[in-house]
C-alpha cells in the first residue's frame, strides 16, 4: 500500500492516536487502511467411500493435491463459498455438511474454513484452476504431497472423527509452515 | 475506494478477465483490489456462576450490551484476539477456552467467531469502547438489550451447553439483521 484509496495521497506508517500498533494512515484525508486476516473456504468431498482432491494447476504449489477451497468473497456465506469453489475447481456439486476444521496460517493472515461435504452425483472433472481432480479411498490420499498444512490438518479431522462416529470441529494455529502452535489454552 | 493504492490512478469496477464478478481494478498498473470479509473475534468471560458483559460506549449499538469483541488484527491467533479484545474492553484477563460460536454476518461482510473463556481473577473495569462492565448470573443477563444477533446467538448457545454438559461450536449465518437463515444445509 503506497497511496490513500480515498484521496490519492502517499500513504504514512505510524501509530494513530488511541490506538496501539501501526496502521497505514492518510496524513491529508485521516483514513486509516487497516489490513485484516483472509478467510479461505473448501470442503472435503464424499462420494460413497471416497473424497475428492484436486491437484493445483497455480502457484503456490503448483502440482501438489488439494480440498477444493479459496477464498470467501463478500456477499456469500462461508457454506456457499465452499460450494462454489467446489464447482470452480473440480466441477462437482456437493451438499455441504458439519464444520470439520479450522487452521489459522498466522504468518501469512489466512483463515481456512473446512467443512464436510457430500457429492450429489459422481460427476466431476478439472476446473481453470486444477490439473487433475480424482476420487480418492483413505488409504489412497497422498499424503506426502498435500498442498498446505491446513489440507492435513482437516483430512486428518475428518478421518479420525469417522473412526469415532463422530463430527467435532478442529482448531489448529500455524505461525510458520508445518510448525502448529500448542492447542487450546497455550496461546492465550 | 476511488484510487489506487499502488499508483495513484483513479479505479474502475468491471470483471477481470478469468474471473466472475466486479472488483476494483487499476487499468494503469493492472492490480485487482479484492474486498473481503473481516473476521470479528471475541469470548464469554466466565467467572464463577457468572459472566462478563460490556456496555457499548461506541456506535453502533452505544449502551447496549456485548462480551468483549472486535476486529481481528494480522499477526495474532484468533484466541489471542479475543483475549486482547478482554483486556482492552473490560480491563479483564482471561484464558480462552474452546470454540463457542461462529456468527457470519453476511450483508456486513462479517464473521464473529466466539470463544469459551476463564476470568484468571475477578478484575475488571471499563476500557474506552465500554460504559460500563459487568458480572451477571444468567438470571440476570439484559436479553432485550444486547447489541448484536451474534452476541444473542453466542450467550444462547453457551447456556444450551452448559445444560448438556458440553462444549459444541455453533454456527449461524445472518442475512439481514435478527433474522437467522436456516441451520446446516439449508443454505448450501
Ligand atoms: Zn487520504
Ligand atoms: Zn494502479
Amino acid at each position: 500500500m503506497k497511496y490513500c484509496s480515498e484521496c490519492a495521497t502517499p500513504i504514512s506508517v505510524r501509530i494513530p492516536e488511541g490506538d496501539s500498533l501501526p496502521r497505514y494512515v492518510c496524513n491529508h484525508c485521516g483514513t486509516i487502511h487497516y489490513r485484516n486476516p483472509r478467510v479461505v473456504v473448501g470442503c472435503v468431498p464424499q462420494w460413497q467411500d471416497r473424497i475428492l482432491l484436486c491437484r493445483r494447476a497455480i502457484e503456490p504449489r503448483h502440482g501438489y493435491w488439494t480440498v477444493p477451497a479459496g477464498f470467501l468473497e463478500n456477499d456469500e456465506t462461508t457454506r456457499e463459498g465452499a460450494a462454489r469453489e467446489t464447482r470452480e475447481e473440480a466441477c462437482a456439486e456437493v451438499t455441504i455438511g458439519s464444520a470439520l476444521s479450522m487452521t489459522h496460517v498466522v504468518h501469512v493472515n489466512q483463515i481456512h474454513l473446512m467443512y464436510r461435504a457430500q457429492m450429489n452425483q459422481a460427476d466431476f472433472a478439472a476446473g481453470e484452476e486444477s490439473l487433475e481432480v480424482a476420487l480418492f479411498r483413505r488409504t489412497e490420499i497422498p499424503w506426502d504431497e498435500l498442498a498446505f498444512p491446513s489440507i492435513r490438518f482437516c483430512l486428518e479431522s475428518y478421518f479420525a472423527d469417522l473412526d469415532r462416529d463422530r463430527e467435532d470441529f478442529h482448531i489448529q494455529d500455524v505461525r510458520r509452515p508445518m510448525h502448529p502452535t500448542p492447542p487450546a489454552g497455550g496461546d492465550s
